[in-house]
């Protein structure tokens, strides 16, 4: 933590919001409504959360002025248009921030290497030959940066991660712990019933204020590069394939998978486990729903799914019986067929009235 | 390996089992019944593999009374109520402990942290400021410990494994390699187009005999803490997000992924790669068979399903060709109009006979 | 780089094809159509790429005969039957080969260690008691080895590699960033409400020529070992449980998942995130797409598949709808009887006729 306490005036101005109540009533921390005790500030975020705070024991409220006019118990508020976004603003100044610069003695950086003035190198870090690490980047303990790496400034590569394949990762990047990036893509050439390896000649390119979580696997091109515009947001444990292109701002959520040489446009979202196949293109702006599997190419923007919510495990057997059956049944046609003997029956029916 | 041999009377002593046969007849390690040879114990787990016992060549059986007396041509047995349970409980005699104690000098402690005395802490090891290690914990090569986390006793920390967000874990709990605990959750304010980090002030609490799998996510909480209850096992590959809490003695396969703040019951189980949505709360003693997606809370106890069982592929193709027809086919009304068009054309059989 | 550069003529040597155009033309690297220039060497990869040929500014081209044909306006080929396997062996002289010998004074390697004479032993590697380790063998920094642990000759282990559990590689193994192999398997006996650890016994045995990416987790076995024959291929986010036996040359892409006790036969292919559950057999030569999960036994080769591709998300929101109807529609009965109530119509109608 930089600082221990703040006051509303403080907080107010931070978020560029105004305050209500005690201007000079201090806050220790964020924290949930639930949990919040007089020294918190929490952020209300929606009428849905209206009868937490009211039972919350915050000291201060950020909310809108809407939301204010309903919390008429509490005294402190920050009013902003935005409750979720000044949240977030705040979180910076409660963090617990790496502040040691320096190089720890046990890294191992080759003398080629140039490594700005006030970085933090962690324990047991290897640096290769040609690497660059710029201003103000942190990598943490056991960190391996093969040759010819080149990390931007104001980076924070987490303990664990390998950074191989003369990646290039440019300002603000964030890896957390344990991912690898630039390693070998899956290339392989089928030869009289042998895999035959392609060796992987391509990078990895990062842009700025890209965030890479943890366990993730982001291959090196094969022939080109693998391509993170800038702004992209990556969750846990992804895998992106080699020549995998991703447009700016796009953010993908854990476990998702996407194929070689497929190119997903600007501001896309992939919900969690969603998996793309190899050599797609997708539209900017298009989001994919959880646990959904793309095999063609979107070309325009919009909302998509495949995967199936939950059924009773009982319902479920009974519902796959009928999928298995479904090949076999000419659904567009039975309602025609229906029609058309609804009309014969019609037909009959007026046969014999007029008969009668 | 403790030691090299056992005999029959030991082994069912530590069994609490009967013995029949040679009590004197020694075995020097478990076996699977196809792998066994004269000097190896096997356990038969159920009438199905009764005949891979009257084939084996075991030594010694671990069986149920009612096993026994189908195995007529076998001299030597451990006859227990759970043989399964009994194989449990042996593996841990043959197994190859690391029995030895003490601090690598390579390890890097920082001078604040509590280290217990017959703790194991291998090569390469850093421990952070104000860190807690309590007795009898090992903590494999190359681990780190980030500041301020505590670990409690009879723990077992595996290679490359990352622990940070000043997580705490209680006793007996077992991480396995290259897994990242308490690393930063994906929270991001949409603002003007652009994601706003929101840094991560939670932690991550696990409780006693936590079992979590390699290559493991598990991100500390955004406010309040992600919470692993007592004797939850995780298997490898699993995604746990910020402020998910999972109740005691849950068991999550390989590859399920848990979003944000969603909290899962006790006793559940959650079959591999499951997927569930954020901010849902799971009932107890609710099992989700593999591949599921749940995107709803369920309030329950019981069994769900949504994964689908593989078909081969030319009727598969077939079958999501009418997947995609049915969102136009009135699936219900379809049955009430047959019927219907039943009752009519019955109506009009029975005026035509009326008019014979 | 191994060397500068290539002439036409040594290269068309190299993957047994022959040279049309300037034999002494130079180049010195392979690259995609849309990226070469003049000194570059692209391969065209079916007819499909022709257009992108044509406007190709590469120097040479790999190509077919009938490929040649078709490009009047190149000069410079290299022709051979399959081009994509030239361009595999072709990538391998390009690629940047780590070609530095001997052992970085950071390993620590047990004293019982057998380490052949010319491998490459990494900053901070850790090699335990009684491991063997071939020749030109290379293990990147920070990769942990632990007792026992057999690896074979030309052999790759990436950084943060975790081996342990007694495993044994054979030669020409490489294993990418960050997986972790011959950790325990996920097996637990329930009893009385909780879950008793099973230590694991068995180990991991893979062949010759076995690929694994990065962050994968292979399980060693309960008591017999996890077995991957020779010229398996594995790609990033694996995950194989203990026991499981995989046959020659099976291709597993990326976040695959393999239940325990399963086995794969040769030859098979594993779309990406397909998912098979425990104790299954799977026959040879089967294909699986992308995102089907298998929960039978598989006696016959052929493709099989269950990963439903993505629909618009409203339509999907009324394909839904209708699958939880599904189960009460008896689909089979519905054509049927459609079919009875037409002939009853039929009936009714030569009825009339008749009386006419």
């Amino acid at each position: 933590m930089n600082r221990s306490t703040y006051c509303l005036e403080e907080i107010a101005r931070l978020v560029k919001g105004e305050y209500f109540g005690d201007k000079k009533v201090q806050v220790s921390n964020l924290a949930s409504l639930q949990q919040a005790e007089s020294q918190h500030i929490c952020f209300v975020n929606g009428d849905k959360y209206l009868e937490q705070a009211e039972q919350s024991r915050a000291g201060v409220y950020i909310v809108t002025e809407a939301l204010k006019q309903q919390l008429k118990n509490k005294k402190n508020f920050v009013v902003v248009d935005n409750p979720y976004l000044a949240f977030a603003i705040l979180t910076h100044l409660f963090e617990a921030k790496i502040t040691h610069r320096g190089i720890e003695s046990t890294a191992k950086i080759h003398a080629s290497a140039q490594i700005a003035d006030d970085v933090y190198i962690g324990h047991y870090v290897v640096i290769g030959e040609n690497c660059v690490i710029g201003n103000n980047t942190i990598i943490q303990s056991h960190a391996f940066i093969d040759d010819d790496v080149q990390i931007g400034k104001d980076c924070f590569i987490d303990a664990h991660v390998t950074i191989t394949g003369a990646a290039q990762l440019k300002d603000r990047v964030r890896i957390h712990a344990n991912t690898a990036i630039g390693t070998e893509g899956f290339g392989f050439a089928p030869y009289q019933s042998r895999w035959h390896r392609i060796a992987q000649l391509g990078s990895v390119k990062i842009g700025n204020d890209v965030r890479i979580g943890s366990n993730c696997s982001i291959d090196r091109g094969a022939l080109d590069d693998t391509i993170l515009e800038d702004g992209v947001i990556i969750d846990n444990l992804v895998q992106i394939a080699h020549n995998v292109h991703i447009g700016q701002n796009t953010a993908i959520a854990a476990k998702c998978g996407i194929a070689g040489s497929s190119r997903i446009g600007k501001n896309c979202i992939l919900g969690g486990a969603t998996g793309v196949t190899g050599h797609l293109t997708i539209a900017d702006n298009v989001t994919l729903t959880a646990m959904s599997m793309v095999t063609k190419s979107i070309s325009e923007a919009g909302t998509y799914s495949s995967g199936i919510g939950l059924f009773e495990n009982s319902q479920w057997k009974r519902t796959v019986v009928r999928l298995r059956q479904l090949a076999d049944v000419p659904l567009t046609q039975l309602t025609k067929k229906l029609d058309h003997i609804q009309a014969q029956i019609e037909s009959l029916e007026s046969t014999l009235k007029f008969r009668k």
